[in-house]
């Protein structure tokens, strides 16, 4: 790896300028963090896995139509992909009741629900990612109403190929963050990572957990539960 | 007051069943509470203000078309309204950000905005009240999309026309909070109350609080304030 301009560092990766204006590379990390940062930990070979997964993923995505910002693997762990302005957005969609969702609704962990349920979060580590709606996000001038109908639509169609893209290989997307920005072009298209760092795997034979609430719940074997996930995804046709 | 059948007790009111099975009497008490009910007081006349505001705003509504549970006002504290199964959610309709809203926003209260900020609460004490978006609402079974659809029209238009109401008294609706329910047509009306204990009034010139948040933050003249938000409606033309 030549010496490369580090535009910023985030808790889970790195981005660098890459040599056309244009791009960045990302470089996935070990460091594994949650709960806003309390609870960090190394996890040697978590970066080349979620980098693998993510490139996967957004292949995949990117034949249905949905627009990415990865354009190609460079290395184990890094990732040539066009430069985005972000919007300080965090974007989840949920297909079953899990994590802060639980918690705030009161429902047990697993809580199945009649229908989709889509959240703006603002990217703010200060202010601890606090849940908003568009109203908020607007006010804050984060985005328009117009750039926000997009996001959703991207999300929910995000959704809609990677969930039976998963059941194919015996697994319940229960959750997954996405985060979006826009390109030279002004498109909005899909930027960062979707990976067990960023969603909720559950098996749907034995409801094992194969993401990073592993490490959250100290439930043990996080690198293989990573592996497992890469290994079905490299199973699908 | 003859006896009655008290069917439920809140923070700031006593619901009693009313003669006909179809209407209820709603009783202000003079109790008043903050921060989810750790910080409590009596404020003596407080109650009797917050009925009579109640009363003029509600019957205005109704004559612009806004179907509400007041039907008249039986005593000092005493209010004859329709019987509602209420929905559980508290609507927060956003003029300038203030109280939890610039706190979750991590703005200085008092920013103005160039859009109005519609919130939905889950009202659950025990949850103390999250905030909430439409899916979430439906998720947990407490109303369908178009009930919300509805219900966020009706609190659109209530602020539209309180608004300019206030505004007429010199007096800035910062918030104000909302519930709904529905009557026993199923048809979606304005229940409980919209007064100082429920809105955050800023006189327009002075920008004096003439609400709850004199009791919240101590400001002294609680009693004072929602007096002077009475009179100002009651020279309503």
């Amino acid at each position: 790896m030549t010496e490369l301009n580090l535009l910023c560092e985030g808790k889970s990766k790195k981005v660098y300028q890459a040599g056309d204006p244009d791009q960045v590379i990302l470089y996935y990390k070990d460091d594994t963090t949650a709960f806003g940062g309390v609870k960090k930990a190394r996890i040697v070979g978590k970066g080349a896995l979620s980098c693998k997964i993510t490139a996967i993923l957004y292949d995949r995505l990117r034949l249905r139509g949905i627009p990415t910002h990865y354009v190609r693997t460079l290395s184990e762990r890094e990732q040539l992909c066009k430069k985005v302005r972000p919007f300080p957005l965090e974007i989840i969609v949920r297909n079953v009741l899990a994590g802060t969702a639980s918690r705030r609704l009161g429902v047990r962990e697993g809580t199945t629900i009649p229908n989709t349920v889509y959240e703006i979060c603002y990217k703010n580590d200060h202010l601890r990612d606090p849940l908003i709606n568009e109203d908020h996000a607007v006010s804050l001038g984060l985005a328009t109403y117009k750039e926000l109908e997009e996001i959703k639509n991207l999300a929910l169609a995000i959704n809609a190929v990677l969930v039976p893209l998963f059941e194919s290989v015996n697994i319940s997307l229960i959750d997954f963050k996405a985060e979006f920005g826009k390109d030279k072009d002004n498109n909005i298209i899909l930027a960062d990572e979707i990976s067990p760092d960023t969603a909720r795997f559950w098996d749907m034979t034995t409801h094992e957990k194969l993401d990073k609430d592993r490490f959250r719940q100290d439930l043990g074997n996080v690198l293989k539960a990573y592996q497992e996930i890469l290994s079905r995804l490299e199973r699908l046709p």
